[in-house]
């Protein structure tokens, strides 16, 4: 049993296990939406695409410079989670859906974040013996939190008898030893939240283990990726 | 006075002064090449170009899998450095090459390594305020070694009072609580020296401030990238 972390995407290089990391903020948002009762998420690559991908029963999900768009209903802040029972939220992100297009190959697509981190190995394990940590990064670039995050999960692996492989896996394992806030809070992405007055999504994004939910790739729906619980049953 | 840390070069994107950084081998051989009294040295993109690049005066250095291939002098390792006094030395390298060429439209270029941080980082800020540290990297991904080293020489900035800008740059501060030894045994870098019965290499590396020669780019010469010592008179 080995895992992998990849501080950047690889487009096509995944056939096994993946969980994707963007955890300021859409995967732990997309989790937040579940948690909160949402039937499905669809992960749409802009905010076109998630117009396009609204009917008459979706929610509508999306931020421009971290704030929510005319027309929105919720700006992809985790804390904004009220009123999803049984509906499908579409979220536009940029990073994470890129992260998730990259993966799309692989056998099982889960989404990790810090408030998931301790299920998200569970439920990885449970699928599969070799798994990769996928960081989105931002824009191109390797992200600190995204970096830290996948440390934090790969340790949970590493506890299940999973052993580190590689670079980029020793690096991410290297940051565990830092406190989650203060890492989070020197991130670039909690920089941009911060200058929008968005700090209180940075702590809520530090969270570790505050629960148990971890979104399961379940097929496309037009151009976006649908989630779902990964203990829901499927009908 | 601020530095950036690039965990992989990012072609096209540097204007100021730039630390390019492969520290297994090539710009740790690199500066060690010049320190045993070589005039210059070339860096050729591969085997080939270095051929055509060698005359009847240049040393041949070069690897293939971590071993010296037929017809070369040298095997690019920082520990074979005899008799290089007044002579060129062509040096055929993979990802050094190829980060050194992706930064090549910077004001000035420096070769750096843990054997020359103190010094790399004095030259680096004698000549300017803006500073960006660049990671080889490894085929096209992050190297734990790289970034490490990095980071030591970010820290060595930081004394001289420049400001650590974005995530790259916390990342490889981060490591530097970790002893250099280590950290580079547990990169895929040593492992595969090791594979070849090349470990004394890494011990070499890691050795901190071991000297102070840096190497500085001086023009193209055809293919190939040709650096001085930075405290070298030019002729």
């Amino acid at each position: 049993m080995r895992f992998w972390v990849d501080p950047l995407p690889r487009p096509g290089a995944y056939a096994g296990v993946v969980v994707v990391v963007d955890v300021i903020r859409a995967t732990t948002t997309a989790a937040a939406y579940l948690r909160a009762g949402a039937r499905a998420l669809v992960l749409a690559p802009s905010l076109e695409a998630a117009r396009a991908l609204k009917g008459r029963e979706e929610v509508l999900a999306g931020e421009v410079g971290g704030l929510r768009p005319p027309g929105f209903d919720l700006g992809n802040s985790p804390r904004e989670v009220a009123g999803l029972e049984g509906r499908t939220v579409v979220m536009a992100t940029t990073n994470g859906t890129r992260a998730a297009h990259a993966v799309r190959g692989a056998r099982a697509i889960l989404l990790g974040s810090l408030q998931n981190a301790t299920a998200v190995a569970q439920e990885a394990a449970r699928l599969g013996e070799e798994v990769a940590l996928v960081c989105a990064g931002r824009e191109g670039r390797v992200a600190l939190d995204d970096l830290y995050t996948a440390g934090i999960i790969g340790k949970r692996l590493q506890e299940r008898g999973f052993r580190p492989m590689g670079d980029g896996a020793v690096l991410a394992l290297l940051l565990t030893h830092q406190p989650p806030l203060e890492v989070l809070q020197a991130s670039e992405a909690a920089l941009a939240l911060r200058e929008v007055g968005l700090s209180a999504d940075v702590e809520a994004c530090a969270r570790v283990d505050a629960h148990g939910v971890v979104p399961l790739y379940a097929g496309f729906r037009g151009e976006g990726m649908v989630f779902r619980r990964a203990d829901a049953q499927e009908p």
